[in-house]
């Protein structure tokens, strides 16, 4: 499965080109990552009362402009899933263009700072959004 | 005593009009009063340990927009130190221009979050940058 | 009729003391009004190509903190609406507590930033969110 | 040579777990570039009126969290100076300890948004700080 996260463009995310500034694609990036694991039944409000999931390595490539108005739509699929860490990546579209793509890891850090393993049923959630390589 | 806090205006503050957004003056001010805690001996890193000193309360009036590039000046006095508050006044200007206005009260809390009384030696450092009311 | 602005607290809103970081709320204003003047019929994105509507004064209050995860509503009425500015009025709430609230003034201006009169069809779609005041 | 670009960690930068939130990491990337250009006779403000630099490709590792406070210092090199590319190398670091690394590719485009060639008098400026690699 795909994760899909809309979001529209707004005039706070845009520079004097009248384009999106490109910092703003990761807060962006990171309210995705925040609403996919709500929705898979891992808010981040719960997960940090017993730990954290950081991004330790993202990388994005923009393609097109983005403008103010634009309904993107940021998909997401995972990668991987390791022990303790989660490979991310994401397609920025709108209207047939890609935006930008981007792939990240999260690791799953305990409160003291160190990777811990991967919850089962965190694991079971993310399953359905790896991404077949058939 | 006036406490001078230079800001050069940068492409992330600004809007698709090339001005400033001014959510992002709000950030400004936040900076310039930590770097005024800061530089009179009270850095918002060491203040933490024992309390914090949220803004409750803020209004500016922004009078002409600032461009990309402009190196503006915010200017802080205090108008008011209480038991537990401090009441702010600030002037941001460029050129002879005045780009906004805004006062602000921040409450000393500590760490249960009650008002607590301003340390003396807090107080002593404020005082400088006390207003004149003739 | 009060416009209804649903704003989740997201881990990027929130400082290191756990709740939001005021300039975020800001923003969230910004946000909140770019979404009614889009369910109006008004999106900024249109309006740009003919003017901007820019805040020139702004205040706020901030009651009660928020946290990250809180389902807060920001409530807006307009409280005024003249020849060429609008008065608004935001009450910022969540499960019954009052988290900010806060006032602004904007101002419907042309490309060569001089006030211009609001359009009728803006101001018939503005007059059923003025506050009775009865 | 390498520019060196100072940066101290601010209350605005950290996250509920006390430490720099990401996404800020690339505004201050951001910043760190735009004060390079100015540092060598290119301020943004004036590249704008005949073009622009947008960044086409960035990646970061995050490697120890940085806390409020930190004093952390920005290193840019270039590793390569294309006919309108310019790639950059960053380091971040505080008391020795490495806090993410960086590359990117910016290009330079005119108001049309089409590559052009950087120009000579750019090129000259940026060469000295171009990575020997011996």
């Amino acid at each position: 499965m795909i994760y899909e996260f809309p979001q529209k463009i707004l005039f706070k995310h845009c520079d004097p080109a009248g384009i999106v500034f490109y910092p703003r694609y990761f807060e962006m990036l990171n309210d995705c990552v925040e609403a996919f694991f709500a929705d898979i039944g891992f808010a981040f409000e719960d997960i940090h009362k017993v730990g954290r999931v950081p991004t330790v390595q993202i990388d994005a490539t923009f393609s097109t402009p983005s403008l103010h108005g634009d309904r993107m739509v940021i998909n997401l699929q995972i990668t991987r899933i390791g022990r303790s860490s989660i490979g991310l990546d994401f397609h920025a579209h709108c209207g047939g263009s890609t935006r930008f793509t981007a792939t990240s890891t999260l690791v799953y850090i305990s409160p003291d700072n160190s990777a811990q393993a991967l919850p089962d049923d965190m694991r079971t959630a993310l399953a359905p959004y790896l991404r077949r390589t058939t």
